[in-house]
């Protein structure tokens, strides 16, 4: 099969074997807002279309490939959502003759205030390493530009919320008044330290941003420093969010954003077990399994 | 007396009366950072100097003018400060024959985990409006690109907090994802009274402004009212991290900025006084009477 990753701003296919092995691997900067004209489908034949010339393999895709302004909206699935009512939320796309591909939908959720969240991409990531999970309950993090925190209980995602950490550390530090005194350095641990206890003060997020400053004015801050503080403020500020967190957490990123969040559940006090990031393909091998076989 | 409130992108100097009337009120695009070669002396010469030819009016300036970045640093005066503090720390500055200004200093304070916050031009504001607040004690906040909110006991300054409201909100329309879908319209009460309610909701910050793009996905909120939603959230932020915010708010903006917060305020029970915002001129005026008399 042909397991595709289509966000915003990447693409990435995989050939699979029968078992689920990565046999190839192709990444373009070909992300949905990149495809001239919306001709998504002549997109994907330019990129994998030698993979399919000799067999009828199953191309699954899942990303902002299925939102609205990608090719073909595939409605989110609502929570609780596990892996039946993602495989049965598929749409299918033809594409020439001969090719048929099928994009997993995202999921949405209600709080208790009834505001909706959506997440799409991640679905496919958590059902790739449900079984590096333990089967009654899990709090599984995917930090990032929108992370998301979803909650699996018997394998199925009941609830998940986005939280906007990173854009808001991107632009602080562009746009803000903040980002003047920042200096380009190494993370600085004890300052990241220093900003997810920060985050457990009263006082808001708002007045604590403000803080970066007038810590900076007073010296108690050095200007290489404060992006790491401004960091471990966000992102305390984000698992401060989070309810019930007490057992071990479950983190799905890179290796350098999830040591992040390794040391700022630590922190907390409490543990973190870092997951694969390669859940993607192996959700949507997970998924070809469900695909009708006609 | 002259009177100057002279901030980082705004020149305002007063001619008062020896009862503090306002005789002439003169503005100019001069703010600290637009002086060229911190050239102050010449600056103000330019804009008042006609004022001092025939006597020797007292000048007093506040706000930014007394920063590091401005002509000479007035050093904070820390919390609780009342009049007498903020007057023993004036600085002055000759600049040229017979030509002598003061500085007033802005204030500090320390939160309990030592965190120093600053303000600079409020004090003078604050000292203003001493007159219509109720001795004991009061908050007063000072809305607007940082707000202050600063509590006042015994007409002294006893703490304060900023909050970066006013600077995240222009942010988050220019530069975040948010902002794409903000249409320019006119204040849609109604969902700025949503947005201060939602804030009171668990969930944090980070997580309620992802919840400005889904509430809009899912047709809940109008591109049209979005930017009111998301200012209704933020100031709903600002007020929730106020502690002990019981009794009458006294707000001290223009008037448009007031009515948001008086609409904030009553959207969470609290009720609202909002104060003339000639504070500084008043300020100004309060402080001329402590200058030495040599």
């Amino acid at each position: 099969m042909i397991a595709i990753d289509w966000g915003t701003s990447s693409f990435r296919a995989y050939r699979l074997s029968e078992q689920g092995g990565v046999l190839e691997k192709r990444e373009a900067t070909l992300g949905i807002l990149a495809v001239s004209d919306g001709n998504f489908a002549a997109a994907l034949e330019s990129q994998v279309g030698d993979w399919l010339d000799d067999g009828d393999a199953p191309v699954l895709m899942s990303g902002m490939i299925g939102s609205r302004q990608g090719w073909k909206e595939a409605p989110y699935a609502a929570c609780p959502a596990g892996e039946p009512e993602i495989a049965a939320g598929m749409v299918d796309v033809n594409w020439g003759e001969g090719r048929r591909a099928w994009i997993v939908p995202g999921l949405s959720c209600r709080d208790e205030s009834g505001i909706p969240d959506v997440l799409r991409g991640e679905e496919t990531q958590l059902l790739g390493v449900l079984s590096d999970l333990p089967r009654n309950s899990a709090w599984v993090c995917l930090p990032g530009t929108h992370s998301k925190w979803a909650r699996l209980e018997d394998h199925r995602i009941v609830e998940f919320s986005t939280h906007m950490t990173g854009e808001v550390f991107a632009i602080m530090r562009q746009h803000s008044i903040l980002g003047r005194m920042m200096r380009e350095a190494q993370v600085d641990e004890e300052a990241f330290a220093d900003g997810v206890v920060r985050a457990r003060d009263a006082g808001g997020l708002l007045h604590h941003l403000f803080g970066v400053r007038s810590a900076g004015l007073f010296g108690q801050l050095a200007d290489e420093s404060s992006a790491s503080y401004l960091s471990g403020l966000l992102i305390g500020h984000e698992l401060a969010a989070i309810p019930r967190l007490s057992e071990t957490v479950y983190v799905l990123a890179s290796e350098q954003l999830a040591a992040r969040y390794v040391q700022a559940l630590s922190t907390c006090g409490i543990s973190a077990l870092v997951l694969d990031s390669d859940g993607v393909v192996k959700g949507l091998f997970r998924l070809s399994a469900s695909l009708p076989k006609d």
